[in-house]
Parts: structure tokens; sequence; C-alpha cells
């Protein structure tokens, strides 16, 4: 219903990440290969950490294919966090506000994926975000909602934990309406110094989500291979499908688990969401 | 902050109640003389009813002065209950679903004005809203989360009724926010066979809002006009300001006000935001 | 490269035309069986004629399937003629002014397939445009180039005769720069009277084109069948895919060919572009 | 019918010069003092260099008022050469192959007024661009039409020569149609490193053009003022309109001149069209 692409590493022009591969972002939004909809031209969005202090974040109803602004930034903005999306709207009005990445000061998040049965658990959800936070929410989107909700559950302090207990709501309050399988989906997020990425599914099957392979691995394996050897030791794409066809270079994030991409040994676990937590504060 | 136009009557071209007149709701996109804001570029939006049930709703972000698709349905549809608005964003995006009118069933609302510090109040009257009508709502704006108020509150037996309750729950969360005067406009709303219209400020200084004089009598005086000669009897226009600077033709809806345009004798009575209502059912 | 239909018969709801079949144009904007492209995504524009001397073209940027307006439309609007067009770019701008139909006084103009090379022969074919109509050319598209080549050639008074010359012109044109194919397509143009429908390439293997068979023809086969009960004897639909599976309904415009559907007994026709008439007019 | 501005200095944030003063071009979208037209909200256009050989264009068809991705752009990327334009239409659509700036390698054009009857004239200009240049053009502007006269008559290789030649056509086709007054406007060019701008009008009563005074001069006066001691010493500002009230700080251009904004000392010389070239050329 969606796809979508994280970066961080040494910064790089976007058009290298968005449609300089074979299996690009933008070859995705007509054709993609792993998605739950082939096409994915709902819109599109990107965010990438510049000099200030917050990110910038384009978002276009424009189908990403056609996008003449995204193809321009794409040739002239380089970056080394981006976060990239396009949209495949499951009934929610195609417009810039439900364009994904969404942004709360320095945090960015997108989804792809679906709260099932929305329309039914949206105002148990939004009850649930921080009165604070509450009108700060432009869309009408699951995945933005589930944003503020993970806001308001500590995901500036404690990403995983805020997110298992997001989920964890979801689920609660899907099975309160009958819903068999509330959530489904793979998440990003990021500080603009870490990623943090989630494959979760109520039902065990979920959204594709690949991680590539360290950067020095891939190295000895193409020594010829010029993209990498401009790339830094520690460069990590996350992606809801492999950019390319090279052997070794794309890794399945396994089901139910989350990893982060930092500085340092980047980290993979197992991820369950928290079903007491919202009940325990209502 | 915006402008608007209802008319019902006989069956007129859309051009002559948005194009035809020298102050007409187009040219007032560009400049309004009576609007809190001179321009109302924001996006335009247009209900009418023909053979269908529900009434069609056409919505636009593009300027209403240059939108080509406008012009045309407005060149080729004919109508005898016609809403019309332009707005000027006070702050929510400009995106179709924040353009007016709003619809639900066979009911159309608009409303030109604001609900002040909307942010602090918004949940508030959100948490109103009937959980079942909640997940209609597809924008942002204060206008659409009052129509749901309103229809929480009985806007389809008894609008009057409910759109005293609704105003006076913004009144009251208002003033628990600390809110000097939380309303501010006028608002038109219809279910195809009459349209009702109110004036109202907390602070009793409304936006501007003119009925039509009676077609029996204007053409008594002005037996030459040939629009007038076409109209029926019981045509009507409300309107955020006049169309025309014809002697006789407008007349200003008094302050803290409500009328209603139907068959047989319109009406206009005093109105007085009901600030018991919500408290009592919370 | 883009699909289109073209309705004429008792009137009928667009909705019913665009949506309401199990290959309609609107499915063929996501997933089009025949067509050189299986996404056009690119913007739509539908124009039908109703009480208004002129016919009325709404046209949009948005892909179709998601346009909530042609949804608005569809549901509200009947008629008897209709043209209706999806659009995938091969590269000319996404822009309104590049959406079919294309129209001039009473005709509308639509068309799938391209000219090839258009940047080499645009030049030859806007010189060869009647200065009288050159300034009315608002998007640059090779099919609206054409349109107005046929309506210097001639098109209101004779259309067959008129597009035999305009794609005369462009082989010409085309062959003088090297161009190996240089047309490539179907087209249908209208006055509100009658269709033509015209397929033909340079190459002999043209885009797919359909016209429905007689409605006497299917009601006796199909007695039960409700949409056909409902239409007029002489109802006909000219197509770039058929819009659903029954059998008999269906049958393939030959190669290089025209047809006419008009009051009376419709037409086919062997095409043959005039090779000699833009020459001798130089 | 049309605001912009033109920046060469060092690199500044482009809110500083969109957004950043008291008749910012942005304010200038909703309400310019000294513009044929008070509202400019037919799309927006920003050009600026970077690190690549081309400069990136953004182009927008919303008022540049509430724009979104402008607002971000503007937060978030510093240029030392920005072009920026605010539209306001004489007729021909709102799309973004209409806004400015135009873009050839690494130039860039925009323009502020209008060729007179444009309608009678652009065959004639049309037929004077170089045939390889032509398919090019991709909007329906009379701006971009006179930045392709100018390219094919020599804008590359000696800009005022060449600015001087393509008006001069205007004139002269103008006056062969019967055009009294046939050029009105102010235009800016640039090839990353210098910036030419001129103002010229048959009428000689041209659209106003400013220029900032010499950042030296203006910070000896403002000592104070940070924002002069954070730019360059050959920093400089060209606009339709003074940006703020710093007394001093604006310089009008005067009638028929141009002037360059270049490394070493600025120039400013007298304007006038070259009748004959064209002509002599055809």
């Amino acid at each position: 219903m969606c796809r979508w692409l994280a970066y961080s590493g040494s910064p790089v022009l976007l058009d290298e990440l968005l449609y300089g591969t074979q299996n690009s972002l933008i070859v995705q939004s007509l054709h993609s290969r792993l998605g739950a909809e082939e096409t994915n031209g709902d819109g599109v969005g990107v965010g990438w950490y510049g000099a200030q202090e917050t990110p910038a974040v384009f978002r276009s109803i424009e189908p990403a294919w056609n996008d003449r602004n995204l193809r321009e930034l794409a040739d002239h903005i380089s970056a080394g966090t981006v976060f990239a999306h396009i949209r495949a709207s499951t009934g929610s009005p195609v417009q810039q506000t439900n364009c994904h990445p969404f942004r709360h000061g320095r945090w960015l998040w997108m989804h792809n994926g679906l709260i099932r049965d929305f329309h039914a658990v949206k105002r148990d959800l939004v009850l649930a975000v921080d009165p604070d936070l509450y009108p700060e929410i432009e869309g009408t989107t699951d995945s933005e909602t589930l944003f503020y909700v993970a806001l308001t559950f500590g995901l500036e302090d404690d990403p995983p934990r805020a997110v298992e207990r997001a989920i964890g709501l979801v689920e609660a309050a899907g099975r309160e309406h009958g819903v068999e399988y509330p959530f489904q989906g793979t998440i990003a997020t990021t500080d603009g110094e870490s990623i943090w990425a989630f494959r979760y599914s109520s039902e065990g099957k979920s959204r594709s989500l690949f991680f590539s392979t360290d950067v020095r691995t891939l190295r000895a394996v193409y020594p010829e291979n010029e993209m990498l050897r401009e790339l830094s030791d520690e460069a990590r794409l996350v992606v809801s499908e492999p950019l390319g066809d090279l052997p070794g270079a794309w890794n399945e994030v396994p089901e139910s688990s989350w990893g982060v991409v930092k500085p340092g040994q980047d980290e993979l676990h197992a991820f369950t969401p928290d079903l007491e937590f919202a009940g325990a504060h209502r």
C-alpha cells in the first residue's frame, strides 16, 4: 500500500537514492515488485536533514514518476539522512498532509501498511494522543495518528518501546472492535542521528522489508563497484524492497522485529506489542 | 476569511450566480469589498442539487479566479439550489478536504469566520461528535468540525436549534480555555429544500451577511430587468456581500439572527447560543 | 500510451460509462489490459454535450482512479455524447492543457498513440496550422497539434478527409526527418452529432480499438440484461479496449480504417493517409 | 502582472530573500505595492545555483503565500545566485510550464510585463526561434517565447545585444500587426555568474524596477544592521519593488536601460531595441 526508503551514511545526491537504481523507488511508483499494490501513485514525500535543526520535508500529490519538482530536488540536494515514501492510498484523500514522512520537531516517521478498520478505532487512538500534541495532526491517515500515539508514549525517549506501546494500543483497540488482525506494516522513524525500523503484523505476514549489507563486506565482494567505494563504511539503506539485483546486497528483516541504524554497531531485535501499557494509563 | 453564496429558486446557470454580476463571487476571490481579507484565493467549492438524492460537490485548491474546471461547470450546469464558497485560509492547509461546502447525506454546510483558538478547543469539540459520525471528518477546518457537532446535536431535525447548541458548545469550550470571543461568523446549511443562514459572533460584530429582496418587489421597481423576469417569485440569494449595486436589492441580516429560505414565507429570527445543552449531555 | 472511450446514444449517467463496468476506463487507469502502458495515471479528461452549443470539458492532472471531482461529476451528470480519456504521458508535461479531449467550437478530439520523434517534426506541423487557429494551441502534445492541423485541413467539413490529410503530413514530415514509422494510434472526433473514429499506424500494428455490437442484436442475445434494455437502439461505444467480458459485445476495428457513428446506419471504411495534399498546398 | 527578485552575493538562506522582509516577495504575492496587479497568485518559481552545473528550478501553481513546499525549501536551502518570481497571469494557463524562471542549460530567465496582442505576433516570434531550440519550449507564455528568441539571437554570447534584438523583433512584429506599444516590462537573465536586468517599454512607462545600494555604502550608514554585516561586499538585489523601507537602500532603474551585476564593478547602460537585426536575418 506504499513503499519507502531510509538512508543513513555519507551524504549522497537524492538522485542516486531515488532514481539511480534498477528497481528505484521511482520505478516502484509505477511497478512495485513486492508491494501489496503494484502502483504507488498517490503522492510522494522526501525528508532530509541539512544545516538546520529540523529536517526539510517535500510532499507532493503528483505521482512520483512524473513529479518535476521532485526531479529537480533530487538533482540538486545531497544529504546524509534521507527518508522517502511513495503512497498507494487505502482510501484516505490524496493530499499533501496525508503524504509521508510526517514530522514533529527533529523527528520523521513513515509507514507502509495499515491499521485495519481504522474508521472503527480512530477515535480510540486519537483519544490516547496527548492533548497538547493533538492539534498538530494535519492529515487523516492511520499512519499519522499512529505517529502521534507513539510520540505520546515516549517516542523521543525510547523509540522501540514507544512503538511497541502504540501498536499494543492498536491491537487492543482493534480487538475491542472485533478486528481480527488490527495492524499490518513496516515503520521507519529517525531523529536525524539514528534510524529505527519496524516490521510487524498481527497475522505474522508482514509487508516486505530489507536492509543493505555492511558496506565493507560488499566492497570486498565487489571491489570494482564505484558507488560502494564512494559510500562511508557505515552507510545503510532500509527499504520496502531491494533497489537492485546485486547478489548479497540485501537482507530481509525478520518477521516481528525492529532494528536500529546508528553510529557504531547496528542492532536487530524481536518486536512485541505492549498490550498492557495503554490500558494501564487510560 | 471567506465569502459565500447560497441560492434557492428557479434553476439558473451557475455562470449567472458565480460570474455574471459586478461584484460576483469570482470578483470577490480577488477583491472582496467587505471581507476580513481582500483576497480569497485558497480554494473554492460549489455544491448543487440535481437529479440524484445527494448533492454534487466540486472542490478545488486553485484560486477561483483562474480555475478552468469551475469555469466549465459554470457554463454548463444549472440548478435550483446552489452553495458556493471561496476560501481564505486562517492557517489550516489548502486542500480539497478543507474546502466548503461540506456534505453529509443530503446536507450541505459552509461557514465564513472562525472558531478562535481552535487548536485549544478542537479536542473538546471533536469529543462531542457522535462516534459514528466522527470517522466521516476528512479535513482539518474548524468549520467542518462545527458541522459534525451540529449534526450530532440534531441538525437534520431542527437546524436552528442544533446550530444554537453547537455554537453554545463553542462558547462554553472557548471560555474554559480563556478565549474571550470564541465564535465569529456566518453559516449556511441546506437539505436541498430549505436554506438556513446564521449570523452571529461572541463579540456582536459579525462578518457581513445579506439577503436579496423579494423578487416580486424588485420586479415592480425594475420592470425592465431581464434577469428578474426570468427568476421565480420565490428565488432568493443569501450572500456574504452584495453581488451588485442595484438599489433596494440587498438587505443586511441583523446581528445575532438566523433566517430560513423555504417554500412559502421565508423567516428571520433572533439567534441565541444554547450554553446548557452540551454540558447537560456530556 | 493512453486509453479512451467515446459514447453516443440515449443519455446515461457518466458513472455507468466511466466506473460501472468490470474493465472500466477507471480500472484501466491503474491496470490497462491492452494498452502500451499498464498505468494511465497522467491525467484525465471528460467532454460532454449538454444544453449549451459547445461541449463541457473537465480536465485534471490527478490520476483518474482517485480524482474526487471526476467521481462527483460522474455521479451527477448524464449526457448522450461523451468523450473520456486517461493519459500516460510520453514525455510532455502533466498539465491540464495536455489532457484530452481538446476542444474547438463544437468539436472534440482525442488520441491514443504518438507522432514519433515529435520534437523533430513539430515545427513543420505547427507551420501548417492556419495562423488564425495557431494561437488557440494551449498545450504541448503531439495530439493537440494534430487536431489543429486537421482543423486547418477541413475537419469541420469532411472529418475523414481532413484526418487523412493531417496524418499524410505527419507521414511526409516524418520521412523527411528520417523517422521510419511516423504515426501510431487511434483518434476520435465529434461535433456532438456524429463520432468519427480512426485506427492507423505507419507500421500497420496500431493501438487496439473496438466498437460495441448493435444494441438490438445484443438485446436479442441477452434479454435479461438491464443496461441493454435501457439503452437506445442506436447507442454505440467506441473504446480503446473492451469495458467487460460479455461475449459478442465487442468488435475490433480493422487496421487502417475509419468509422462513423451517426443517426441512421453507422459506417466503416478503409483509411489511407493523403501524402499529397499538404505538399501541394505549402 | 508579475513581480520578481534576483540576488547575487554571499550565500543566504532563501527564507531571508523570500519571506524575511517587510515587503517580501511573499507579501507581494497577496499585496504588491507597485505592481500592475495587487495580487500575484498564479504560481511561483525559484531558481538557484548549487553544486551542479545547471541551476535548480522549483515551480508551483499554488499561490506563493500558502505554498508549503516553497516554505520548506526556503527554510533549508542557501544559495549565492537566486531568481524568484510570482505570477499574475494575463490569460495564459496557470501551469508549472508557464511559471518563471525558465531555464536553458546554465541560463535562467524571468519577465514581468507582456508582449501586447501576443496572439497576433506569437507565430512570427516562434518562427524566428532556432528550429533546434524550438522543441524545448514547454509552456505558452510570451515570456518563454521571448527567452527562446533571445537565445536564438545570441543570449549566451552577448545578453544585452541579444535582448535588444529580441525586443526589436517584438517591436517590428507588433507594428506590422498594428499594435501601438508592443512591449512592456522588465527582464532578468543569468548564467550563474552575472545577472543582467532590463527595463523597457514601447510607451516609455515601464514596470517598476529597483536595485539595492552598494553594501559597503549601506553598512556605513547602518553600522548596527545585522543582515548588512553578514552580506558580502558585492551582494546585490534587483527587484520589481523594494523589499522594505530602509531609506537609501533602493534605487530605481532608469527607463530604457539595462544593468549587469557581476564580479567587479556593476554597470548601467541605455537600452535601445534593435529593429534591424531580425529583419536583416529573415
